[in-house]
């Protein structure tokens, strides 16, 4: 089938792009940390819990959001005294390594996390390596339990996995074991429990700062 | 850019099978209905208690089940007594004309509603027309109240929205109002809150049955 064809091309070139950024990351001290996740599901909520982490631990962020059009996040971020860029995908299901090539160069940031915010899409972004060091997946308990036995390109694909809204868990009925038991069938990334609304028991994203921060410290 | 290209050559032959679908979909006498959304919208749960009221008015419905590899769908809609096919994508980020082409024909059904529950996914399915005769985009709740605002394409492509879960309203502080505001910009769908939890109260679940009774009835 001929579009298969142009994918395996497009995967080679994006391959090449990422292998280029792996190289600028490292020599600029760079980590980057490609969060992926369905829509809604609380990426940016998470995403700024753990920015605010870092920096109080003297750790710097960045932050490249993608979105189809709108520049709403990114907004978040600005404001908040984070350096962030804007990658509107207009309409394209996922961030590749060359759009990072050329966000990254504008971003003009060394010597800390590079956080890609990717669009919100449970498939693509598991076939476009980014050349990043890190791959979380932030999952909303009220997506449900059953999402690693159906998206399983992605589950295979991250290192981290950051359940979202735990505070709903009761209410959506979510069975951690059984979610944790479909993931473990593909990954061995370890599951961390969050909750926006209530940042001060949300000890998960002290874990992930703590997973990151070493993660930093041995580039 | 060669993808893009190539996206409208793939595009040029999907209007083709399109076409040919929605000839198809008359002759038997059958309205077929995309059903889209986000991963973990609830799309199943929905569309079993919207089959279940149709049976009820004496219309018969049938069940073509999109995923990237499970069968858990289709076999609870086997189970339930509906005629259901899956079709397995194989990580593919939509289901397109072609392969629906080729599963009605499997289907082997007529005179009624054949619902094509599309891939959890809120871009990809708003650009491969189907030949269905309603687009129906299923929307949950704890996905957040900003979704049309990102999710453009989509928002702009279906006829009905169905918010899910709305049982959880009040515990993720969704405003009905901001997302209708942001439908609005697009789109004049109409808007339908339902809950499979509280089937008994779910008034949205008949008012979608009316409309799909509706529109069935006329072609």
């Amino acid at each position: 089938m001929p579009d298969v064809v142009i994918m395996k091309e497009i995967k080679g070139l994006n391959e090449t792009y990422a292998e280029e950024n792996r190289e600028k990351f490292a020599a600029d001290n760079v980590l980057a940390v490609n969060i992926m996740g369905a829509p809604g599901a609380g990426k940016t909520s998470f995403l700024m819990a753990l920015c605010d982490k870092l920096k109080a631990r003297g750790i710097r962020s960045a932050v490249i959001e993608g979105d189809l059009y709108s520049t709403i996040d990114t907004e978040e971020f600005a404001n908040a005294g984070y350096r962030s860029l804007q990658i509107n995908t207009e309409g394209e299901c996922h961030i590749d390594a060359n759009v990072i090539r050329q966000g990254y160069d504008r971003l003009g940031f060394r010597d800390g996390v590079v956080f890609i915010e990717n669009v919100g899409n449970l498939i693509c972004p598991a076939e476009f390596d980014l050349g990043e060091g890190l791959r979380i997946i932030t999952a909303s308990v009220p997506e449900g339990d059953d999402k690693p036995y159906k998206y399983i390109p992605m589950y295979s694909y991250v290192d981290v996995v950051v359940l979202t809204k735990c505070d709903l868990k009761e209410a959506v009925g979510f069975d951690t074991e059984y979610f944790t038991r479909g993931l473990r069938a593909l990954n061995e990334a370890p599951v961390f429990e969050t909750c926006a609304k209530a940042p001060a028991d949300s000890w998960g994203v002290d874990e992930v700062a703590d997973l990151v921060e070493a993660k930093y410290k041995s580039i």
